[in-house]
């Protein structure tokens, strides 16, 4: 990838900071600015390499080879216009929400220089303090394009992914929304209704099943709130489907039906070994 | 803990290596047998340090100062009840299953000496090959005596699992059950039926979230199997319960109803925030 002279991380968490480290340690970055409304959280990035300068105004995003947007979803699209607006020519705009349909819909007018993503490298933690140079190394992350994404735009994001260590895919804003639905959205909801469920009396015994179960809940509410909020159409099919999932469970429990048990038992084991630890 | 001079371990997998192993590094017994249907289990088991002595009869807990059953659970009330006919005086019984209630009902008349225990140590790994001589370290044992358990035997209890470095903590076998239905057998159940609703196609874009809250999935099968079919009731409750949770997460999204949202999602972050990673 080309060297950036500028780049302007605006929301300096978990994934902004991560970015920042990453983009420095590998020398792919000359400046890089974190914008945040918190100078505390400026000054411990800074302190930490994650950002060259810092500024709680996002005007200092002018004259920027890249915007990264990485705030709360429900910001995003406002940011991503604001920043558009004082872009230097040839910059282009990113983010990391964790939803993409309404972000893209609501920016269809910049997508000239802005196109979006979603690198899958969340955690249940949060804030700078937990940010690594190699939080993106081996995770893939999502280039959501429109049908009128600039070719080059899409690579230009592809290779800015591929130099921190993320594989990329390239996947439609309302078909990427689906499938995180899926294989994010769903997950938190069964672990947060789960460790909810559990009797305050009972965790002492909670061993690892338990806890691997449930850890994601620990994330952030209001991030996660916003997301659940952005997500809700495609969320409440998969939690439709998971709900009639458990049903059969039920069913199968109540008529102390091994054969059927066993079988699901096996279809949970056969798709969670082609993963990985 | 008074030195034992042999113990018996019938089954050895992934607890009954693990035992061998700890009561071996900790010098705490000066044979220990294991007993396994399989002759490579027996010689995996010996070559990893796990037992002295193998063998594929249950004749040989003659004699024995403690015999641990660590079978599937629906074979460990005969197991327990064959090692006591030919148990050596002062010796005693006890066993590592996940479900206690019918194995105590079943084991009365030998309850002077057998007692029910539940290292809550348990993995979506199974088998000797991942046996660690610090499995118990820190964790919590159940142990589950009956009202006419003799108190030594307790005692006696007691003082093995804490020896080998575990917590203890007492509990009637129905408590048991009703604990560990909502500790580890829900979450069982949540996490397989959450892989098995994931298209075959969505798997690469799971990532930690989706790994971490299906990770028991990929537990054994068939000892799975027998514990949900042991504790059907209890688990019938909680997954009862669990269904409604859910159902007040979708109508909560249905309605566009963000408090309510907010409130179940630090409902889950609050319990699980309780523990640590």
């Amino acid at each position: 990838m080309a060297h950036l002279q500028r780049v302007v991380i605006v929301g300096v968490g978990l994934l902004g900071g991560s970015l920042g480290l990453a983009l420095r340690k590998r020398g792919l970055a000359q400046t890089v600015v974190g914008v945040s409304r918190r100078t505390a959280t400026l000054k411990q990035a800074q302190a930490m390499g994650a950002i060259t300068d810092g500024s709680t105004e996002l005007a200092s995003a002018a004259d920027a080879d890249l915007v990264i947007v990485c705030t709360p979803v429900q910001r995003i699209a406002q940011l991503v216009r604001q920043s558009s607006q004082q872009l230097s020519p040839g910059g282009w705009i990113t983010d990391v929400g964790s939803t993409k349909h309404t972000i893209c819909d609501q920016l269809r007018d910049v997508q000239d220089h802005f196109i979006g993503s979603h690198p899958l490298a969340g955690s249940d933690k949060s804030g700078v303090e937990h940010a690594s140079s190699e939080l993106m190394t081996g995770k893939t992350t999502i280039i959501t394009p429109t049908e009128n994404s600039p070719s080059d735009l899409i690579e230009r994001a592809r290779q800015f992914w591929t130099s921190l260590g993320s594989k990329c895919v390239c996947m439609a804003p309302e078909d990427h929304d689906q499938a995180v639905a899926r294989t994010s959205h769903l997950p938190h909801v069964v672990a947060a209704a789960l460790a909810a469920a559990t009797d305050q009396k009972l965790l002492p015994l909670a061993a690892s099943g338990w806890c691997d179960t449930t850890r994601v809940a620990a994330g952030n509410v209001d991030m996660w709130l916003q997301i659940l909020h952005e997500n809700r159409g495609p969320l409440l099919s998969a939690l439709g489907e998971y709900a009639g999932a458990l049903q059969q469970w039920i069913e199968a429990l109540e008529a102390g039906d091994d054969s059927t048990l066993k079988s699901l038992l096996s279809a949970g084991k056969t798709k969670r070994d082609t993963l990985g630890n």
